[in-house]
């Protein structure tokens, strides 16, 4: 299969070093020439340009990209497009985006592997990114069935596990367990910051050890993705923010009036939950920071 | 020297091996006759006994037992030690605990090494848990100084890194860096499971990666250490969860007005001033689950 891939930073580098592997023929695009030049020096494409016509001759194209270029990189592909050509994304967001870019380009399916790691860019790209880790698909009820399992074939192939849900229901479920631990966390270290007797706050830099480090990790991670997250899924993030502080008033209530009963009944409840948000197999240490 | 351990769980025990190993004589007491059994056995003492009086042979005795235990086995200790014998404890929360047991023995000291893993109990007991981990004394003044060096000397002989503070400092710093953590990690989890829609709820659970793992794993753990950080140091942990619930809210009018100037500055600052939280070094998955 010729498989385009646009945009070759982390995760369009990774996904041309494992479909070559996988004996597709990867044709690359990039804004840049001398990534375009790296691409092809690693091994991450077979082709490489800087103009969009090379994706002419792909069967399947990733729009791996910044978000907010997906919806204009699709319109500028579809006059270049055959009409059987798959177009597919890798966006961590999904909301409007699906149905605006199957308004370009029909035979659209929105995508989301969640794989990363802290560095970006193309020389941070490496084989076997997407192993173990989820592959959503976002598809519309226009969504052509043939398009959908085609992406999903290769998603399969890359060793991930793939998940179907409408846009709206993936941002909702990543608001949970992607977006709110960054706001959760990073609102822990600025709140530490905010400390106003500089010898307590000093103390507690020095004795901050294994639960301050893990709770803090994401709040600590670069902030274009706390702020993609905030920006491109508002809605769902406000949702859960909300819920949220809801949950931690109630925590501040129960210390208060000395409601231990409920506090234990929580905490009970987070011990025993908190598994059956660990079912996939860790993936080692890739995300890690 | 003659060590006296009251108290062989976790870190009881552990105090033991190394202490031992250190060529001390330690002698150790527990409310249960097989501990002291398992523990001789296990070479974490040299002597074991259900009775107290074995500690009339101390020259230093560690109060190992849980918090609301200290002052009360500090008071039943008081009569039958000799006026040099040091007594000091293990308590993750300091409190009016130091001047309480004090009043009943003038050569006490507060001490809380900050070490521990998932497991609890004598078993889970390991030689070298105190290795590079921060051993916080919070003296009072009248605290005498020989008897502070002692235990500063015994800790640091663990490989452990002495930090010395008031008992209210301590406090306050703990809250934030441990106990703070686990109330902001608790609710995040509480906060998926008030999710109403089931399906949202699934999904999210499957989709569950790295970053939802490390920001909920203290609010996953035992929640007795919850209990015992909100009961015991329930004034520091308010000051800190208020002090959070401001941060927080502040993050969701940024987010609810598209104030995304502010949130970036946030961002940038929490991305900054994470590294000074993790001065020391990583102890290796010790305290992890």
């Amino acid at each position: 299969m010729n498989v385009g891939i646009i945009g070759l930073g982390l995760i369009g580098g990774s996904l041309g070093l494992d479909l070559r592997r996988l004996g597709h023929r990867v044709l690359g695009c990039s804004r840049r020439g001398p990534i375009c030049q790296a691409a092809i020096e690693r091994g991450v494409v077979d082709e490489a340009s800087l103009d969009l016509m090379l994706m002419a001759k792909a069967d399947v194209v990733f729009v791996c990209t910044p978000i907010a270029a997906i919806e204009p990189t699709v319109a500028r592909l579809a006059p270049l497009l055959s009409d059987q050509t798959i177009v597919t994304d890798v966006g961590s967001v999904k909301g409007d985006l699906v149905s605006a870019a199957a308004r370009h380009w029909p035979n659209f399916v929105g995508g989301h592997p969640m794989a990363g790691k802290a560095e970006a860019g193309l020389e941070a790209a490496e084989a076997g990114l997407f192993e173990r880790c989820a592959y959503v698909l976002t598809p519309l009820e226009a969504t052509p069935k043939t398009a959908l399992e085609t992406v999903a074939e290769i998603a399969r192939s890359l060793q991930a596990q793939v998940y179907q849900c409408s846009p709206s229901a993936h941002d909702r479920a990543v608001a949970w367990i992607s977006h709110l631990p960054v706001m959760v966390s990073s609102s822990l270290i600025q709140a530490c910051l905010n400390e106003s007797d500089a010898t307590i706050l000093e103390l507690a830099k020095n004795l901050a050890s294994s639960g301050f480090r893990d709770t803090s990790r994401v709040g600590g991670g670069n902030p274009e993705l706390g702020m993609m997250m905030a920006q491109y899924n508002r809605e769902a993030v406000l949702y859960a923010l909300q819920k949220y502080r809801r949950t931690l008033d109630q925590v501040i209530y129960q210390i208060e009036h000395h409601d231990w009963e409920q506090l234990n009944q929580q905490l009970q409840q987070t011990q025993q939950a908190r598994p059956e948000f660990m079912l996939s197999p860790p993936v080692p240490d890739k995300a890690k920071r």
